[in-house]
């Protein structure tokens, strides 16, 4: 009899869940319509179904529990999502009681990104490390931070919000109230936006702009020089604060590595003199993330096998 | 037969030892010159004869072990001063087995603004809590973080430097070879560089400027909205990074709170969203350290203790 866990990355359109085992073996995987239009109930109707599918086609096996990735702020001892932009069904809703009533079985709930940081120490880039902070280039910059192999989740479980630092004291508006946020300056967003202020075309992506920027257009490139600058500052503060052994970071951008890379490098070796001085004696490391959209869906299912004490 | 243990706070000119006992209480102390022009040897006398002196003034008790507070970077697993820009006779030592050979007894090394953050957790304003960071405000600005209850040493030791983040894309150069760090604009060195900025007077220090702002000097009370600023927006990112529930602030400075919290506090408000979502909820701590100059002295001796499991 074999123990598996159930992990759900929930997002404001879609969902994913799926059964993994102890090692981390991927065993079965659904998707499907989070149905947030249909309010609270809907969704947790869309996930228990999927949860137990995935439970009933492993008869024999035992379930651990299952986690599922919320895009929000949760108060995790309680199980209480207190905000969450993309699903604002569910703010203020004992979503982890509630999932448990209906499945008769444990459920954790944890922050997306923070799931994702800690499926990257589970199984992807951090497996060799018990310390690292992941930073998500998106629509915003979403971020995670593992110490001694746990989330951190700060008293209100608001920890990691790193998109959400100033890079630059008079930088871009950010809806936060802020200005400079690091998200303004170095998200996919930041990218389009860039290429914007530089007219380099209607409507663009940020992938539009890397296709620019590789067929030689210097003012694309030098949007990816800007955005690797302001994420350099980000990251330099980061080792300043944790001097954490690896850094990583994962999204669409990412392939625009060799673009805002060599920027991102010069400025961490300027700001930061603990990147300096490691380097002789066992180098920071600054990577891509491995395991791309399925960190969060790992990160959750690992959650039970944490809990339990049987994970690593 | 009581137990009790032994905290030194080393620094580059004198050095404090204290014998505490395990609920806190300051049972005997001694201090004295570091003799650090007489080398390694003579720091390591030095601070063995204040250990030998108080333990054996308490025959019958039972010594949990010693800590010593360094002013450096330390890897704590194998107990050796990578580098101490004040004592730099300690560079590349293995001061621990040094120290315990010569004492026949356990002794835990700890970087010295780490083992006043420690101190306040223990006995001073962060006893309430398990996670927490200060921030000392000096001739640099040092930094500990304590998370559950434990110092963040990173993997190199070099956690929590957080003097050297940088507020101000194009701010003061600093030594480090940064330019804008946080200790360059709200250090006490920063509040009479400032000053000398605004011809304030010659030769001023921290001390002089708070005296002219509190006698109605624009100038002088304008630097101290400069420094409240800058310390704001560390602050502010510290408190996105971390959503802990307490930051500590200690030092000289700290005598001109009226002068410089509402500039921090405006800045905070603006740049953490952290900080205005928690405050309906339950709001984060701002506030003056406790133990002044004798939390490192505290910090060092609760090592010990804390690592027989028996502190708290």
């Amino acid at each position: 009899m074999a123990l598996f866990s159930i992990g759900v990355d929930l997002g404001g359109t879609n969902f994913r869940a799926a059964a993994i085992g102890q090692d981390g073996s991927l065993l079965d995987k659904i998707s499907g319509s989070t149905n947030s239009a249909g309010g609270r109930d809907a969704i947790v109707d869309s996930i228990v179904n999927a949860v137990v599918t995935l439970r009933d086609r492993r008869t024999g096996d035992q379930l651990a529990g299952t986690g599922i990735a919320v895009p929000g702020f949760i108060l995790i001892e309680e199980g209480l999502v207190l905000g969450s932009p993309n699903l604002p069904a569910l703010d203020n809703f004992r979503a982890r009681d509630a999932f448990e009533e209906r499945l008769k079985a444990t459920v954790i709930l944890e922050n997306d990104a923070n799931a994702a940081a800690l499926g990257e120490k589970w199984m992807g880039a951090g497996r060799d490390v018990n310390d690292l902070v992941l930073l998500t280039l998106g629509t915003g910059i979403g971020g995670g931070i593992i110490s001694d192999g746990k989330v951190v989740h700060g008293y209100l479980g608001m920890a990691a919000e790193l998109g959400h630092m100033t890079v630059d004291l008079n930088g871009n508006p950010c809806g936060c109230g802020n200005s400079g946020c690091l998200e303004k300056h170095a998200s996919a967003t930041a990218i389009a936006t860039m290429a914007r202020h530089l007219s380099l075309g209607d409507n663009l992506s940020s992938e539009d702009v890397y296709k620019l920027a590789m067929q030689g257009n210097a003012g694309a490139q030098r949007v990816f020089e800007c955005m690797g600058q302001a994420l350099g500052l980000g990251l330099a503060t980061y080792i300043q604060v944790f001097n954490f052994p690896l850094y990583l970071l994962s999204g669409g951008p990412l392939a625009a590595w060799d673009l805002f890379a060599p920027a991102m490098f010069r400025e961490i070796e300027r700001r930061s003199f603990n990147y300096r001085a490691c380097r002789n004696i066992k180098p920071t490391r600054i990577e891509k993330a491995l395991l791309g959209g399925d960190a969060g869906l790992f990160g959750a299912a690992y959650l039970p096998f944490q809990a339990m004490g049987s994970g690593a």
